[in-house]
């Protein structure tokens, strides 16, 4: 008597096996999830498009890294506030003829994402469509009054960056052109298939009141700051000597990549951009649980980016991080 | 130097004028959104698909409706659990043609629906599409142990629905034809595009703790009564005389339109599916707020789904409801 959507959902259930617990209280299979908020805590939302051809490429990305990738860059929002992912939404839409093999992966990466995150499915809605569309919606927890938000940073504030930037999109293009610069093991294509949000060091930050101001580089580091600085009705100076680069290939890296032009433009990273008051930026330490936290800069009260080259040089700081709606596909 | 994606983000943030309060503790604008559940209340979760070519067409489809019905769909999931929507994510992908007066319209009629159904927009994730891509998530809560599920019918316990089965996909078929039989005020035209989630009488059922079992009517009754009854663990027998049908062509209804047909795997009704203890149906008023209360059967021990037509004749209800993976567009 099951339908095939009803049957596509089964397959969803067995591969990802939620299970319910203090907090899901009722997970797939009815109308609606259940969730038991706990007292003293804030619940963060946020949901995201991860569609074929905008976000990934059917022939180029491997089923296992969509799967992964859509609940993974998700959850770095949770990160950027420095909550804990709870549970997510999955919305799914496939062509019929991918609910075979190339689902059978998919579920693989998000099972692997959702344990390693810990964040279990709650609910979802699928659909058959001509191509694979994805909307994940990640809940999230985070103690009351400890969400650090974009809007905190004040002039003064020095500007931090986790990990090295530019790599996920060195890996894109490594991935477009056939190109593996650093062979099977390239880490900026695994850093572009696999991102690992930045939950332990966003959670640190938010529970010792590091950071001011915190968000994920989901678009680059120059539409990003933007945006911080917009909501913070600040500007920015960077120095652009300190920004971490991409290592992966120094020594070869090929004459047409611009290691500052794929840190300042390119999207993916999903590292943290914060921002620390002077006094408590002495005692930061230079890496959390291995993750290199880099001092690129300061706020400033003038409303405007600036990037201070060599030689002091300064600057306007263009935005070409990535836009759907100037870039052409 | 704001980008395009920030701009249509700034679009839709003015049309819907989201306003914080107690719940919402963080609207749009940040990575994420913060909400301040109640002491005592579930947190509610669920999303729902609106896609061009799949649930609605760009031809047919007014823009407005087209926002209303995104939100309320959604929204009639909660309905169907007994709670009350709190506030919604938005996913919008959109073709840069769409950005003006379209999209104005898609606002208007996703504010009237906001509002009319007290669930202001908490986020979202946009971007650019050939097509029309829509995932609505919505918030909602209820007081704990009040929910109502799929599986708690029991044998012996009468089947009910809110409203009358059929008329949305009656006005889907006026629709597509370009033939409105019932003229431009069309009811069930109406109840096609501007759906009407059963919030009231989902509440009332689960406050008085009147409903052993409810879901909302999307696919279709076949389709949608054959889930409640495996969640249930149950089976039912339908009295086909007895379900409400098309009501607002009756006189002029043509030699094609089947109306039981209809009322049985019509969907998009956003009605409410419930079932009640014969001790307690006793008391149920035929109207709730001028929403009909109909009994039309009863679940049974033995699982499967009979319909008893004229003459007391049983035959097996055929599921012939909404399913995209069997139904070619």
């Amino acid at each position: 008597m099951k339908a095939g959507e009803d049957k596509l959902v089964e397959r969803i259930v067995e591969a990802l096996a939620p299970k319910g617990g203090p907090y899901l209280a009722l997970g797939v299979g009815d109308d609606a999830a259940l969730l038991r908020p706990r007292q003293g805590y804030e619940t963060i939302l946020t949901c995201d498009w991860f569609l074929e051809g905008s976000h990934f490429l059917r022939g180029k990305h491997p089923p296992d890294s969509v799967g992964w990738k859509c609940l993974a860059r998700a959850i770095s929002d949770i990160a950027a506030i420095g909550g804990q992912p709870k549970c997510f939404l999955l919305s799914l839409a496939l062509p019929r003829t991918l609910t075979g093999r190339w689902l059978h992966q998919f579920l693989a990466g998000l099972r692997g994402a959702a344990r390693s995150f810990g964040c279990p499915l709650a609910g979802g809605d699928t659909t058959r469509r001509d191509e694979i569309l994805i909307s994940v919606t990640v809940i999230g927890e985070v103690r009351a009054g400890e969400a650090v938000l974009r809007s905190g940073a004040k002039p003064g504030d020095l500007i931090f960056v986790t990990g090295r930037l530019g790599e996920a999109e060195l890996g894109l293009q490594s991935l477009r052109s056939g190109r593996t610069l650093g062979g099977r093991d390239d880490l900026s294509i695994k850093k572009h298939l696999y991102p690992e949000p930045r939950l332990a060091v966003g959670q640190w930050l938010a529970r010792k009141r590091v950071a001011t101001a915190m968000m994920d580089l989901s678009d680059g580091l120059s539409s990003d700051l933007t945006r911080l600085c917009a909501a913070s009705r600040v500007g920015a100076r960077i120095a652009i000597g300190k920004i971490p680069t991409v290592k992966v290939l120094r020594g070869k890296v090929p004459k047409s990549v611009d290691a500052t032009e794929l840190a300042l433009h390119g999207g993916d990273d999903y590292e943290l951009l914060f921002t620390v008051r002077p006094s408590r930026a002495r005692g930061l330490p230079a890496a959390f649980e291995g993750i290199p936290l880099t001092g690129i800069g300061e706020i400033t009260r003038e409303r405007r980016l600036v990037r201070v080259g060599p030689g002091e040089r300064e600057e306007t700081l263009a935005v070409r991080g990535w836009d759907p709606f100037r870039h052409r596909k």
